[in-house]
C-alpha cells in the first residue's frame, strides 16, 4: 500500500496522478467536494483553489463528473488492494481478518476526507461509472467474505450469516471516515488495533489471544 | 418511539412540527438535503418542493440554517430519547444493549434519508446551534456507555476499552443510514437483530443466548 496509509491526517499524494496540474486539480476537488458537497462545487470552485484558470482545468478534465470518477476510482482500487492483499496474505484466518481491518480503517482514518468523497458521493457518478465502482465494491466485499468464509470453514469463527456479518465489518470500517476528524485523540493505527479486536469477536474468532 | 421507528421505508412524519405548511416545508427539506447536500440546496428549491413561494417560506423558517437545526434537533432527540430509553428499561445489560442497538438502527434504517441529513451536515450548522448539537451526541454516547458499564460491573460483560467500544457500536448502527436503500433485501428488524448479536460479540457476552 506504499507510505500514504502509515501517514496518519495526511491525504493521500494521489502520485499515480500525472502531471502534476492534473494532481493539483484532484487535491483541490477532494477538499471542495468534502467540504461543501460535489454538487455545491463548481468546476470554476476547483480551478481556483489550485490557482489555475477555469480553462487550464478543461485541458485535464472535461466535467466534473470526471474529476469525482477519477477520485473515486482511485480511492476503490486502493480499498481492494488493501482487502485482497489481507485476504492472500499469509496466516490462519483470524491473522488475515485482523490485517484487513487494520489496513482498511488506516486508510478510512489518515485519508478521510478523500474517503468521504468516495464512500457519500456515489450518487453522483453517471451511470456507466456507477456501474464500475459498484463491481469494484463487490469485489472488495467478496475480499472479506472469502476471509470469513475460511475461518467459518476451518472451525475457527462461529458466523451464523456470512454475507450480513461482512456487511457490518465493512461498514464499521467505512464509518471511521466520518467520525474520525473529531475524535482526534485516537491514531489510525490505535483505532485500526481496536476495531481488529472487535471484529474477531464479532466472527466469534477462538482462541482470543 | 410512536409508529414512525415501525414503518420501515417510510420518512418520519414529523408530526411535532405545525403548523403543516411548516412540515411540509421540513420534509422538502431533508428530501433535497439529502438528494443535493445541504450547500447545493437553495431556499427556493425547498420552497418548490413543498409547492409553496420563497416568500411563504420565510413566514416560518428565517434561514436555511434554521431548517436544518430544526430536523438536526428533532432527529438528535429521537436518537437520544430511543437510547435513553434502552439503558433505563428492564432487563440486564445485555437485554437493554440488544434493545438499543435494535431500535437505533431500526430508526437508521427506516429514516436513512433523514439521519443522513443528521449525521452528514453537522458542519453546516451555526457555532451555537452546533454545540447544543454536540452537547445531545455526548448524552447520546452516555446512554451507551452507561449500559456497557453496567455490564462490566456485573461481569457479564468483557470490554477492554469502553469508551472505544461505545463509539463503535453507535459508528456500527449509524452506518446503516449510509448504506440502508442500496441493499434493500433486509428489513430494518432484520438488521437490527442481526446487529443486537454482533453488538453482544463485541462486548463479549455471556452466555450468548
Amino acid at each position: 500500500m506504499g507510505t500514504a496509509e502509515e501517514t496518519p491526517g495526511e491525504e493521500q499524494p494521489w502520485g499515480e496522478v500525472s502531471p502534476d496540474a492534473a494532481r493539483r486539480l484532484l487535491v483541490a476537488a477532494v477538499e471542495a467536494f468534502a467540504e461543501r458537497g460535489y454538487h455545491a462545487t463548481t468546476t470554476r470552485d476547483i480551478a481556483g483553489r489550485a490557482g489555475m484558470s477555469p480553462a487550464a482545468l478543461y485541458i485535464h478534465y472535461k466535467t466534473k463528473e470526471e474529476l469525482l470518477h477519477r477520485i473515486s476510482r482511485i480511492g476503490h482500487d486502493k480499498a481492494l488492494t488493501i482487502l485482497r492483499t489481507a485476504a492472500d496474505g499469509d496466516g490462519g484466518p483470524a491473522e488475515r481478518l485482523a490485517a484487513a481491518v487494520r489496513s482498511f480503517v488506516g486508510w478510512h482514518a489518515a485519508h478521510h476526507m478523500t474517503a468521504r468523497v468516495v464512500q457519500y458521493e456515489l450518487d453522483a457518478l453517471g451511470e456507466e461509472h456507477r456501474t464500475e465502482i459498484v463491481a469494484l465494491r463487490r469485489k472488495s466485499d467478496e475480499a472479506v467474505r472469502d476471509i470469513i468464509n475460511d475461518g467459518v470453514r476451518t472451525g475457527q469463527f462461529d458466523v451464523p450469516d456470512v454475507p450480513g456479518t461482512t456487511l457490518a465489518v465493512l461498514s464499521l470500517c467505512i464509518d471511521v471516515a466520518r467520525w474520525f476528524n473529531a475524535a482526534g485523540h485516537r491514531t489510525p493505527d490505535e483505532v485500526g488495533a481496536l476495531y481488529a479486536d472487535l471484529v474477531l469477536r464479532m466472527v466469534g474468532s477462538e482462541p482470543r489471544k
